[in-house]
Parts: C-alpha cells; sequence; structure tokens
C-alpha cells in the first residue's frame, strides 16, 4: 500500500510514495512546516467556530440547526473532510499527538453523525430532507467525494481505516450513478474502486461521467448548463466551460476513469481540453477562470487582471489534473504546468503566515477602489472551501516531486528533498525557486545502470548539466543520463534564471500593451509599498531603456530574491519622471503587507 | 397642468410640455412609431406570456400562484406598471383605440387587484405574505414605485386619474418612511406630492434619502452594502457605488427631494458623485456598470468592453439623472450627456425591428465564445426590467429635446419636430445623426426680443451659427441669438461630422493600445458581418496610416451612414495584411444581423 495522493493501475509515469520523499530544508520544507504547525490548527479553530463540527453534532431536525452559525450552505462538511485529509497526510510524514487527537475527535463525530443506513450529509439531515433530491445544488456527492477522499488518505497513510469504512457505506447508499451538480464524486469514486479492490465504483464513476453532458440537471436557468458541464458530453467537449473548478475536477474524474478502463478516448479529450485551455483561458499565474459571476471560464483569451476570479481552488484542481496527466501520459509539459500553477496560482492563496487565505487571486488591485471592495486576505471565508484545499495541498506536496518508471527517476519540481527508495537514495540540494541550481548526490544507487531524468523549465532560456560525464547545454524539456550511477556520484544543473520581461499573447485584450516580469518560476508583482513616494503603481510604466535587477528582499522573506524594474510616470507629477524604479517581488507574496495597489502587468 | 415626466418646483430650465414639442421626420420619428406600433404591442403579449399579467389575477394564496410562469420573481408588477406609463404618454401624442382598450383591461386588473386597505403587490398578497417583511430583496416600494410614476403620467397625459387614485392608496398605506433595497421610491413620491399637492410625500422621500446609507438593510452580506448604496450617507458619499441602476434611480430621486425642499448640499452631493462617474466609470457609450456578479460599478477605470454590463435599464436611469441636472442647474454638459447615452447607452438596447432586446450591452463580442453564452438579443427576459423601461423612454423622448427660460429657449437634442408654445412657432429640421446641420425655421414668434440657444456638443471640433445677423463659428456648449425673431427667420447650426479616431483614457487598463471611432455622436463598431473574407475580427488593427471615410450603409437602414476604417492584419493569416479595410457601422445597428463577433475598441 502506497502512500499517494493518487494510484492509477496503469500509468506511465509511477508516483513515489509519500514516505520515500522527505522535504528537508528550504522554500519548500518552510511551507510545508507554516502549513502544519499554523494553518492545519488554524483550519480545526475554524471549522469549529464555522459551525462546520457544530452542523456534525445537529442531525435531529431543522430547527436546531437553523441555531448553528455553520447549518446555512449545503457544502460545509467537504471543509471538514479535506482537514481531515491533509492531517492524513501530515501523520504519515511525521506523528503530531494534537493533530492526532483532534483528528480523532472529528472522526468520532463524523462516525456518529453517520446514520444507520449509511447515509450521510448534515445539511440534508439536519433539514429532515430526504437524499439525493437536490442534484444540482445540493452538493451532496461532492461532500461524499471529500469523504472518500479523507478515507483513501488515511487508509494510505496510516492504514487506518475508520474513516473508510464510513465512506464505504455512505458510498453504497448511493442508489445509482446520478449526477452531482459539483463533480468531485467520480475521481474519489475510482480511488475508492482502487482501495477497496471493488470494481463497481469504477464503473459507477464510469457512468457518471457519460451520464453528464445531456442537459439533465434541473436549474441550468440560472447560469446555463456549462456552469456544470452538463452541455456536451464529457468525451465531446471541445474546450473548458463553466465554473473552473467543476470543470477541471471532472476532467480529474474523466482521467482516472479512462485510465483505469483504459479509454483511449476519454482520455484525448481531456488532453484537447487541457491544451485548449492552456492556450487560451490561463493566466500567467497558471490561474483559472475570468468571471466573478458564475466563477467561470471566459471566452478565449478573456483574461482580465483585475477581476480575475482565479479561485485558488481552480489552481489546486490544476496541479491535481496535471498530475494524473503527466502520471497517464509521461508528457513532462503537464510538470511544467504544476510549477507554474504552485508557484503562482496555488501558493497567493495563503499568507505567509499560514493562517489568512484569498479565494480569489486577481493579478491587479487598483491603488482607488469601490467602497467596502475586497482585496485583504481573510482567516476564512463563508464558503470556505479554499482554506482546507490548500492545507491538503501543502501536505501532500513532496508526492508531486518525482515519479519512477522502469527506466529510472524523473524530478519534476526541485526543492531541497532527500529520495530513499529501495536501493537508490538521492540528496537533493538547492535554493530553489531563489537560485537555479540543483545538486543531485548519489548516497546509494543499485549496481544497475539507470537513468536520472531532470525537467529544464520552459522558461528556462540557458541550462547546463554536469556529472560524471562532464558538463552539457540542455534545451527546455527533460535532461536525461544514463548510467551506472555509484554513491559519491554528483549531478548539479544549472538553470539560468535572470530577471526576464514577459509579452503577452497578443489575442489577450485586458492586457495589451503591458509586459510582466518573471524570475525563474516565479510571477513578479509591484505593490504600493514599494512604489516611489508620492507615486501611484497606476502611474507606472516599464521603461525598456534600462535593466531589471535582481535584489535580495529579506524584508520580506529571509532567501527572497526581488527584482528592480526601472519605470517612468506615465503621466506628470510632482515625483521626478525619469530614472525611477520600483522593487517587483513574487506575486504568491503579495497583500503580505499594507492594503494598497498591486499589478503583475506593467504598461510599456 | 403639463405633460412631463418630470417637474419640478425650482430649476434654472423648465421643460415643455410634450404637446408642444412634436417629432416629425426622421430618425427619432421612425423610432418612436416603431415604439409605438410594434414595441409596446409586443410588450403586451410578452407581459401575458410571462404571466406577469395573470400575477395581478392571482391574489388568494400561493399555491395558485406557484402554477403561474410569473409568479417567481418579486418585482414582476413594475414591468406592467412601465408598460402602463409607456401608453400613457402615447396616447397622449394621439389616440389609439387599440392601445387605449389593452391599458384599459389591464388598469381594470391592477384595480382589483389591490387589497381593500390599499396594499398592492402580488407577490406578497399571492404567498400570503405579510407587507414591508423583506425590505432588501422585497422590491415592494420599487414596485409601488413604477405604478406611482405611472399614475402620474396617466394623470399628467390623459387627465385620467384612476391610476392615480390607486397609487394613492397604495402609497397612504406605507406606514412610514423606510428602506427599499431598489431605489425608485424616492423620486416617485416627489412626483406624487408634486401631482396631489401633498408636501407629505415629499417628506417621506427626504426621509427616506436620509434613512439609506447607515447600513440597516439587512442581507448585505451576499454583495455588500454597497449594493443598495447603503454604506454611506446619500449626502456625504464621494462616489457612486454598487448597483448601478439602484444607484442613478436613487440620484434621481436626491435631485427630486433637494429641488423640492431647495436643498443645496444634497444636490452638491449628487453632482459630485455625477461628476467622478463620468470621469472614471461612464463608457464611451454613456453605459454604466463594469461588472456582472452584482451589477455593479466597478473601480475608477475598470471599464472592460467585454465583460460591460451597461444594463440599458442603468443608461435609461442616467438620462433620467441628466435631464433632472440639466433642468435644476442649466449646465448644457448634461444635455452632452444625454446625447451620448441615448445613442449608444440606451438604443443598442433595442433591435431596429423594436421587438428584441439586450440587457447587458457590452463594447466587444468575441467571435469564439464559451459555449452556450449570451450574445444575442432575445424578446423578452425572465428578469425584464429593461424592455418596458425602453418604450417608456422612447414615448417620452421628445419631451427631452428643448427646455425653455425666462430668456427664451434651449434646443438639447437635434431631431427634425416642430415646437408650438404659445406666440412660438419653430420648425425644426434636420439629418441628425448622419447629417449635422440642423434647421430652425421661425413660423411664429412674439413681438419682444428673446433668446433662442443651440447645443454645440463636444465632440464637435467645428461649427458654425448661420441666422439673419450672419454666420459666426461657435465653440462647443451653447451658442445663442438673442433678438426680435420674425417669422420666416432662419437660422441654420452646421455641426461638421467627420468620422473620428477616439483615443481612450489611458488610466483605462481594458482598452490600453486601441482606438474607437466615432462620427458626430454616434460611437461605431465593426460587426464580423463587415469584415474581410476569411478574416475575424479580433485579427484587425487599425492603420493609421489612412484615412476614415463617411459611407451609406443602406444596406442595415435607409439613412445610416457608415464609416470604412483602414486595417491591417494584426498576425499572419490567407487573407493579404495590407490595404484592408473594414466596414464600422453605428453601435446602436449591432446585433441586428447574423451572430458573431464586435468591437468598439480597435487595436491600434
Amino acid at each position: 500500500m502506497s502512500v499517494v495522493v493518487v494510484q492509477p493501475s496503469r500509468t506511465r509515469f509511477h508516483p513515489f510514495d509519500a514516505r520515500q520523499v522527505s522535504l528537508v530544508t528550504g522554500f519548500w520544507a518552510d511551507r510545508i512546516r507554516t502549513n502544519r504547525e499554523r494553518t492545519i490548527p488554524h483550519g480545526l479553530d475554524q471549522l469549529r467556530s464555522a459551525g462546520n463540527l457544530e452542523n456534525l453534532r445537529i442531525t435531529d431536525g431543522y430547527r436546531a440547526a437553523a441555531d448553528s452559525v455553520g447549518a446555512v450552505l449545503p457544502f460545509l462538511d467537504s471543509d471538514v473532510y479535506k482537514w481531515l485529509e491533509a492531517i492524513g497526510w501530515e501523520l504519515a510524514r511525521a506523528p503530531d499527538p494534537g493533530l492526532a487527537a483532534a483528528a480523532d475527535d472529528v472522526i468520532a463525530l463524523v462516525a456518529a453523525a453517520q446514520r444507520p443506513d449509511g447515509y450521510l450529509n448534515t445539511y440534508v439531515q439536519a433539514r429532515g430532507g430526504e437524499p439525493y433530491r437536490d442534484m444540482s445544488w445540493g452538493h451532496e456527492l461532492y461532500c461524499l467525494a471529500h469523504l472518500i477522499q479523507a478515507a483513501v488518505a488515511w487508509h494510505r497513510a496510516l492504514d487506518d481505516d475508520r474513516l473508510l469504512t464510513i465512506a464505504v457505506r455512505a458510498a453504497d447508499h448511493v442508489p445509482a450513478a446520478l449526477i452531482d451538480g459539483h463533480p468531485g464524486i467520480e475521481m474519489a469514486l475510482v480511488e475508492l474502486g482502487r482501495v477497496t479492490g471493488e470494481r463497481r465504483y469504477v464503473t459507477m464513476a464510469a457512468e457518471m461521467i457519460e451520464l453528464r453532458g445531456h442537459g439533465t440537471l434541473a436549474g441550468a436557468e440560472r447560469f446555463g448548463a456549462t456552469y456544470w458541464q452538463d452541455h456536451d458530453p464529457v468525451r465531446d467537449a471541445a474546450s473548458v466551460a463553466g465554473h473552473a473548478v467543476r470543470q477541471l475536477y471532472l476532467d480529474c474524474g474523466a482521467v482516472d476513469v479512462a485510465v483505469e478502463l483504459g479509454d483511449d478516448r476519454l482520455l484525448a479529450a481531456v488532453r484537447r481540453r487541457w491544451d485548449d485551455m492552456m492556450r487560451t483561458r490561463t493566466y500567467l499565474t497558471g490561474g483559472m477562470g475570468s468571471r466573478h459571476r458564475d466563477e467561470a471560464f471566459g471566452d478565449p483569451y478573456e483574461l482580465p487582471p483585475d477581476r480575475a476570479y482565479a479561485e485558488t481552488c481552480a489552481a489546486i484542481a490544476s496541479v491535481m489534473l496535471a498530475w494524473r496527466l503527466l502520471l497517464a501520459t509521461g508528457d513532462v509539459g503537464y510538470a511544467d504546468t504544476i510549477e507554474r500553477t504552485m508557484f503562482n496560482g496555488v501558493l497567493p492563496g495563503i499568507s505567509l503566515s499560514g493562517t489568512r487565505f484569498f479565494y480569489t487571486n486577481p493579478l491587479q488591485r487598483r491603488t482607488h477602489r469601490v467602497p467596502g471592495g475586497a482585496g485583504e486576505r481573510r482567516p476564512w471565508y463563508a464558503c470556505a472551501c479554499c482554506p482546507p484545499n490548500l492545507m491538503r495541498m501543502l501536505s501532500s506536496w513532496q508526492q508531486y516531486l518525482a515519479t519512477h518508471d522502469d527506466s529510472g527517476i524523473q524530478l519534476h519540481q526541485y526543492a531541497s528533498a532527500d529520495i530513499v527508495s529501495g536501493p537508490v537514495h538521492l540528496q537533493i540540494r538547492t535554493g530553489y525557486p531563489w537560485d537555479g541550481r540543483v545538486t543531485v548526490r548519489f548516497l546509494q544507487s543499485p549496481p544497475e545502470p539507470w537513468t536520472l531524468s531532470m525537467r529544464v523549465p520552459r522558461w528556462c532560456r540557458s541550462a547546463t548539466l554536469t556529472g560524471p560525464d562532464g558538463t552539457l547545454a540542455a534545451g527546455a524539456g527533460i535532461v536525461k543520463r544514463h548510467r551506472r550511477w555509484q554513491a559519491g556520484d554528483v549531478v548539479e544543473l544549472n538553470l539560468e534564471m535572470p530577471a526576464r520581461i514577459t509579452e503577452p499573447d497578443p489575442r489577450i485584450d485586458a492586457v495589451r500593451g503591458c509586459v510582466a516580469v518573471e524570475r525563474g518560476p516565479l510571477v513578479y508583482c509591484v505593490e504600493a509599498a514599494d512604489a516611489p513616494e508620492h507615486t501611484e503603481i497606476e502611474e507606472l510604466g516599464w521603461d525598456p531603456g534600462r535593466e531589471l535587477a535582481s535584489v535580495p528582499r529579506p524584508d520580506i522573506d529571509e532567501s527572497m530574491v526581488g527584482v528592480t524594474v526601472p519605470v517612468f510616470r506615465r503621466w506628470p507629477g510632482e515625483t521626478p519622471a525619469e530614472g525611477l524604479a520600483v522593487g517587483a517581488i513574487p506575486y504568491f507574496a503579495w497583500a503580505n503587507r499594507a492594503v494598497g495597489g498591486m499589478r503583475v502587468w506593467i504598461p510599456r
């Protein structure tokens, strides 16, 4: 039994067991520690005060539930399950009696809330409702999906089947394949099938995939059938559409079904949508979803920076989908996207402190805004899908760093980590993402030759690989070394990462005449706190006549590297117009200081 | 008793009685005829099939109402009242037995639906609800407002007080000043006070204005208190905010209250908001409201063309507010805005046929769009506020053309019309908006000298006025002639209107690097139907090296003038890149042919 976020039966690349990959120091180790020590405990407090846990105690009628803070939205159970999933991964990383005890209490609540017949949904139960009556908006199978995912995590990570017993009974209560307005159940059922060996769960997931797309979900007059991807069959729809998280969760399930059933046509449909989405509907940050109204993908090239929805959950879902596609196909382009999205689409959703969140991730915030407009991170949300989704994503992040296959090991994401897998012991050290040098030290290796593959990111214009065979230049894609590795061997990948200017696709109307600043895998932004005195960021234009410069930014984070951007004033003002510069910081680190303007895209 | 849309007690300019201004031929006469002969009868059909009229028959409980198509939204009564208001203005223009009979039937329904105690709201009555319990979302006073406006119209236009009797009883049922989530009642009550001479209605409206802005409306967690302008007191709020129609209706009421009470501070607050709105939150078309989610104004300079909400009702409300401000202040800048908004913000909301509508008026529609996305005019809407609002606006349009004061007559909008007011008889003839020559012939005038004022629009860079005293150049603003006019005198205003390129404010991010084409008062757009063969409009960029040309477009409308825009291809394709041109048509005429792409703002 492997500790993995997803365990396909047939893949091109195989995931490592989470226990085989250890984050040691540096950027990601710090992030994961913050998640474990601050974010997850903060989550417990919030689940308690928001009423999610109270909901689990109330299964005896509407009146009591109506008095509870948290009883008003149908999907609140799912946040509890995501939080439990995160703890499952964390306890596999290392014991923590406090977390374990908190989880025990909540698991006991979940167990007690389940009806004798297996049904479990506090929203419906508290209201004395009938199950599966509001498939469009009820989120019952969506909540069940997260229960299953938590159960699978606890089963795999801890060999603890308390949640799995509950989840199986709840899944078995579902009378037949149904379509839920919010997908997610499809991938969960496939995983449940993998864990239990019960083929019928996979079959039900496959049926759900086929049922969708025929306009049968009631309530589509509100946002249209695209909102929940009920407009075109999943194997036919040419492009992503509607609510971004729903589409991406659905496509995760479609990949899982396709892989289990060897359904190449279904897999091809998902890849086609993915390619189109990358080309036409993805922000520079990897974020997705251009519209606030229905949290939806927009038209092709409709990518407004100010009104970007770019929900944190959509970025997480994109990483989940890219990971499934990477495993299924072995195409490292998906790993490139995971990198971009993780740094610039997922991480901006959580503060450096680990306890404040963004639900939406715009690429621009104006200095002058509507009264009462959003713009600050919050400790929690009424609809709090994103915070616990971040928790489970970060808790399992080391699983996304590398894969293996018959030929050897593939390193996809760079972080200081040890990989210990059978006779192979690799020590990876790097200052990534601030520094592009990645050293792989072989502490142990089997006598047979094998191939070490390392991803050279698309953003990198100059890379070299130095190993026992010497140094060679490496282009974007994969660089490989096949040899009989010996203890003491060292391979060093050098990715040059000067700060660079990025031009937008000319078809994106909303950022015409602008440029962005990037460095390595990171998208940068300018924030009011770094603007020249008496100058608003809206007044600044990029000055192409002078050079960008990388500079340390210990004022924000110990190892952080910022970029100094030469600018001019776009209209006359009090401060001098010439020779101005503004400090850009990584976009993921924005909104950790005073509230003010912010821009990723800077006018020329 | 004057036939006027609004009758302030104290004004700088005075409105003419609708019967004193007759549209004769040409652009506006055609539009008004279409409204009378096609749109209003179409409205009756739609009110019938959508259930609005059925609602008026159902006042005996929820079950019956739930079976009715139209019983599901709380504001449906208002559409009936707006339709009745339009008929009031039309019957004053000329009798029409068919319209009169239809109105009689509906008025009888309204009368029968009123409760013995005066209360009238089919949504609440059909559900057996208590009045005024859901001030935030219930729209009860909003519906009452439209009942009052219709009653005032019938009283003034036809001396018919059937509706006024109902409206007075309904207004008197309101126990005290309350805040409605959707403003509108404030201006209606002031008008009711003016019509009945009952000061208490004005007082109640004034109290409503003061009550708002203290965060007391329940339900603000959904969109924020700005949504219904409950965030700042009406006399303090520095900028428009929230739902655009609500803000503009509220400010109409604030002007009406300010004028009645001589409250200069309140009037100044509205003017301040107006100025800020014009500078920072108004589309080139005069449209307003940048966000779909809450139909709201956005941040300053947040004016996306593709996701422009620019609700037809907001443009109508802007004309209503500008008219009140023009009368109150005598500042013809408001008349400039009325012109821009009427041609480019209101008219696009209705098809050339008069029977299909747009609720939102984006300035861009992509060739490739989300599946099932909007983009076509519809015969009606589930929330059908806009169509009957267009009907009443067009039915009363001649009232907006001119004003008078002690010094003489002011011509604000140009159309072929006769003005007969006491001893003055003017014959105005023009090919406007296609041609900038406006001839005013004096058929009769009193022996005393008086001043004829004519507006020279802000868009006009070269104008001359020729009269009995000779010819002189006229700058933007007002051109005046004071003399002892005699029958046979002719004054000719010549407004040059070459097609022109308009640059956007550099602070508007969404249209950076683009230009628009305008001619006279009209904003133009390029539509797919006029693009070069095998070329999508997204591929076109404006070529500044060649000239714009005005060309007749009889293929769309008899007298229409289009503009030929020199363009180049922005990226390589099959068609030649050089020497291309595309025909631009007035924006108001878009979406009357095959559905396809459209752009107002064209990349350079």
